[in-house]
């Protein structure tokens, strides 16, 4: 091999992605090289161009929404179901790297939580080698450690590319929710998160899903009724009070079981503790950058209703393997849900298209015709 | 009995409590009628008497902490754990009287929150008979759904009084907080709530225990101190950042597992939940009355760092059970945090001497010799 | 009322059922008649009726499925939902009673180990008046304790009557098994119990069911493939490895991670550990009855692969709640599985086909032509 | 280095181990090599010996309960809490080494479970190179994926011997019996693993601990006590209804909430679970080898008391961490659990001593005088 990749990478915060070139050297001991098929544009994306995540080096390759076939891999490697793992297989693999060594990842069994994680595309700078380390590239170089899932080759690859981060990030508000039969879920937010979070409570046993989302996205909403929500409601067009009115309607004068932030909007997170009813849960997984104080009503909101309010933080292998099996089971509506795909070198024109809340999810295809 | 009951009355917020007397009259079916030994006052007390309490009817009898000796009950009666009960024995009960019939009892199975639950002492006026529904009197009588518990009668009635209330409540807590063995446990406040949750979180296997109390209450850290704590921290002498380093240095750098808030002030609560560590849980336990808004650095305290924030209210029998049979295994210790007791007659004093924070529990006792 | 209600009275074990008269009386205090709409018999019925339920005291009215509407009920009554109650309403209750006073109902918060818990249908003896303490009959008493639904009055009744009993103990079999997202449930049995166990998996998030059932009732496997199931397998055209492997295979060569156990026999019960991969849950749910011993291999079955296996007994009001709420939802499912509806006089016949393996539900109804 | 290691080593089963030299060569890439301190002798170490355990590999070096200072180790390695290692100080170390990769380890992140787990001393032959995998000898050599906390070096190493695997290994089970505050825990078998469980069931809030030993062991029984038991039972002096009686009459009538078999022996199995009442949990904790199969009254033990049977296999990280936190805390306790020290070269011997019943734990000693 001495070729050459192409990726799009992030030198100044604000400024358009530049087209570089990188040499396409054999892989470090045990890495395995993947050549990209899809990769999801993700709004950390969004906010890591704009500066907004302190987690980001420069310069960066962004993209950790990827999927893609295995160019290069030793052999005897095999994903995290026991499957073998081949040059030609299409794979998704974990964003995150954690250490395997630390007290999170060891004793407390977390390693979302490990303070070393490595995360392809957010915190791996491309001025080291092997330099791929972010999906926004014809290739990139996965280290030994990574988690690997084979995917099914019937189904279109961008269906996919989200599940690595939204659609894993909202399994793990799910699991946190620790939802029950017949609850009542309400999700503020109608983008990529907020629609696994949607899918994934309906498969778990919600009895119904509230969607609140805003007029701009009046389209997302239609997505929301067709991944399953009983019931949209449209933000701008109504009342805290009534929006919470028409939740307490549904749950004989109740209010929500549990309430999914997907939004990350400062309002929407400091209005989303009032939808819960009595022992209600919140979780807080929509604001992936600072966002600034946020007021609650210690003994009304939260005290006195015995109420939860759960932090989410990006998730593990786990809810990568849910999510993953969430779109296989649901494929239609995953198709439906990648509203647009753009060539690699586009990628300035799909991350303007994201900013301006034309699309839920975009995917960057490196081989596709412009 | 055609007998006289003694009770101090709340008639008008921020007035003394009026020493009125009730007819003894036979109990209403199913009823039980007790004798109080000894009626704790608890920092709710306090709260009512200022008005800043939502839940407190006017007039009252306040006093949700008794201890006393039954004087009439029907037969074949029997505690909680299956002991039968007759006239004479010594007895505690759950101040609380849910309602075993709606969502949240039955369905949810967290009686704590049912909205139909009586509170003797607290929500339920003197002006309706039989009257004598809080335990700051010479009798009470208590609804035929009471769950109550037979106490060791070779102790002392008044060390179990907290057991009712701050004791029941700790134990929610330390339920909520899932404690793991050789968790690091941050208790802010070391009044009742506090020292009941310091206990508590060392017999669920906290490796160790710190209690954040004032300069003003020094007496109060010398019995956490005394109760096991490990470490205590004088609040007014220290900066917020050399309270987090302490707890980083017993902590391996990573700061407290479970945070518990006992004492409700809003300072301490807006900074609580900068102790915790990655994962960490915060217990807001102290928060009894509304105490306005509190602000959250929503990604950097929370969401960053996968923290769970969890309201804590009141208790049911469980707690109870766990409280009482904390207190029985460790009388020598409760003996020592009960510092005053006084005639139930001289309860204004009594609540004098607690505003001005010179003890941490008193026990009014209705017998007793002045 | 000085009426008369006609019940189906066990009063000699294995001799035919009597249909006998009982005058209708106001009801006792708090408590509720209720007019008999469909009684549903459970397989229970069929073990009392042969004596081989130790909990059986005779003369007794069996029938613990009951549906029906309500005929006198107290002002102000509400069900655990809080939807007031009228007469006239159609209603399910909680076949259970438990006493909501012991350790089992209080401090352990599990009703359905109460040692007091009275029974309709199971343990109240028809010699006591009011006498109509079965569902096998016109009308039924209802103590002031019960914990009623309202039912959806659009829907047939004789399809919520198996959610009183064979739905509720699914429901607590699918609790105590704490499904994760993508499990492989295996179910042996595809009688009401295992169809209901099978519907509350996929709706709790199972990625797949596999459910095994006899060639006597191969119309019950064809239920099992409506109701969901991705694979059936017959029990005596298979050998128990093959059954094994097929499993494995489905598993990428773990093996199950939940098995349900439904059909009580004990050849089914010693084989249903082997079904299970490291870490599986078996719950028990179909031994209603004593059926002897049953042998397991301790360290290759049970402790080599960290294996629970879980008794499952009877149900609470959650339970009740979930199932009542699973045939709402699934109702075209659900008037599938209640193949046929007698007369109430014809439940001798009734209790004959089942008996003979002819129908996975049958609904008595007291109305109904012949 | 061109030096010699001395190990003992099993090459056929029931022959004595032999002592033999082996070459200590500079470690794998990555490895860290130990100096043994302190070699507990595990049952499991008995039963291998005996050819009674399908793992056991030969020749083979035992020994899984090692504690040593370290020789030599790559700059920059921490343990598990974040502790910086550097030659010369004493760790211990997870004697399981999980793939880190498989289903087990990654989706449910229970690496106790995985089935590619290596273990010292257990499944890890010497014939091949470095050949030093058990810690019956002078040195070992730990893989870099090996989990290692460093130890306190005031207290003696052979206190820490066992934690490693009885301690690690109850520490499982206590997890998994998921003990509540007030619970009353029966334990059948005082010795290593039994005496571990009673004292961490108690720091984890146990009310009350009843364990159950041989006469032969009498001496066991009063280590027991020491280590916090309120009562103990002779097995062979009395008959298992009288035992079943006292811990009813402890219990209000009610028995075990958790009962941990720990003897591993068949009948002590057979009866585990009728010390149970409802609810109660059965951790098989004990039956390390195979047993044969072993009968349970399903309906009457299991199905009608809704109980569960638990098998505990192994443990991981967290429960070696727990461990030894447990004998840092208890360190006088544990020092007098430690009943005998043997050099290395005496191995034979001790384990004699064992088989005999003489010792509850026995601790090789490389560097001993004789």
């Amino acid at each position: 091999m001495s070729r050459i990749a192409r990726a799009m990478v992030l030198t100044k915060f604000n400024a358009p992605l530049e087209l570089k070139e990188f040499p396409l050297t054999p892989p470090p001991p045990g890495e395995i090289l993947v050549r990209i098929e899809s990769s999801g544009i993700c709004g950390s994306d969004l906010h890591m161009w704009k500066g907004n995540d302190p987690r980001t080096p420069l310069p960066i390759i962004l993209g950790h929404e990827g999927v893609g076939r295995i160019e290069s891999i030793d052999h005897g490697r095999e994903d995290v179901l026991g499957q073998p793992l081949h040059a030609g297989d299409r794979v998704i693999w974990d964003r995150g790297v954690p250490c395997m060594k630390c007290y999170y990842c060891q004793i407390r069994k977390q390693p979302s939580l490990c303070p070393n994680r490595k995360v392809y595309g957010i915190n791996l700078s491309s001025s080291e080698p092997p330099h791929l380390r972010g999906s926004h590239a014809d290739y990139i170089y996965l280290f030994p450690e990574t988690k690997l899932i084979k995917l099914d080759d019937s189904l279109p690859p961008e269906i996919f590319s989200a599940a690595a981060c939204s659609g894993a990030t909202a399994a793990h508000a799910i699991e946190l929710a620790d939802i029950q039969p017949e609850d009542t879920v309400v999700i503020l937010g109608a983008g990529s998160l907020g629609l696994f979070a949607e899918r994934l409570a309906l498969d778990r046993g919600a009895s119904q899903v509230v969607v609140v989302g805003t007029a701009r996205s009046r389209y997302k909403l239609e997505m929301a009724k067709i991944f399953g929500a009983e019931h949209v409601i449209i933000y701008d067009e109504t009342t805290i009070e009534e929006r919470i009115d028409f939740v307490k309607n549904l749950t004989h004068g109740r209010g929500a079981d549990v309430v999914i932030e997907a939004s990350g909007a400062a309002k929407s997170v400091e209005q989303s503790v009032h939808y819960l009813g009595r022992g209600g849960k919140l979780l807080l997984a929509g604001a992936a950058v600072p966002i600034g104080d946020i007021k609650f009503q210690i003994y009304e909101s939260v005290v006195s209703k015995n109420v939860t309010i759960q932090g989410v933080w990006v998730s593990d292998t786990t809810h990568l393997y849910q999510s993953v099996s969430l779109v296989t089971r649901h494929s239609d509506l995953f198709k439906k849900m990648v509203t647009r795909v753009f060539p690699l070198e586009k990628a300035n024109e799909a991350f303007q298209q994201l900013l301006e809340g034309k699309a839920i999810k975009i995917a960057l295809k490196p081989g596709l015709e412009m």
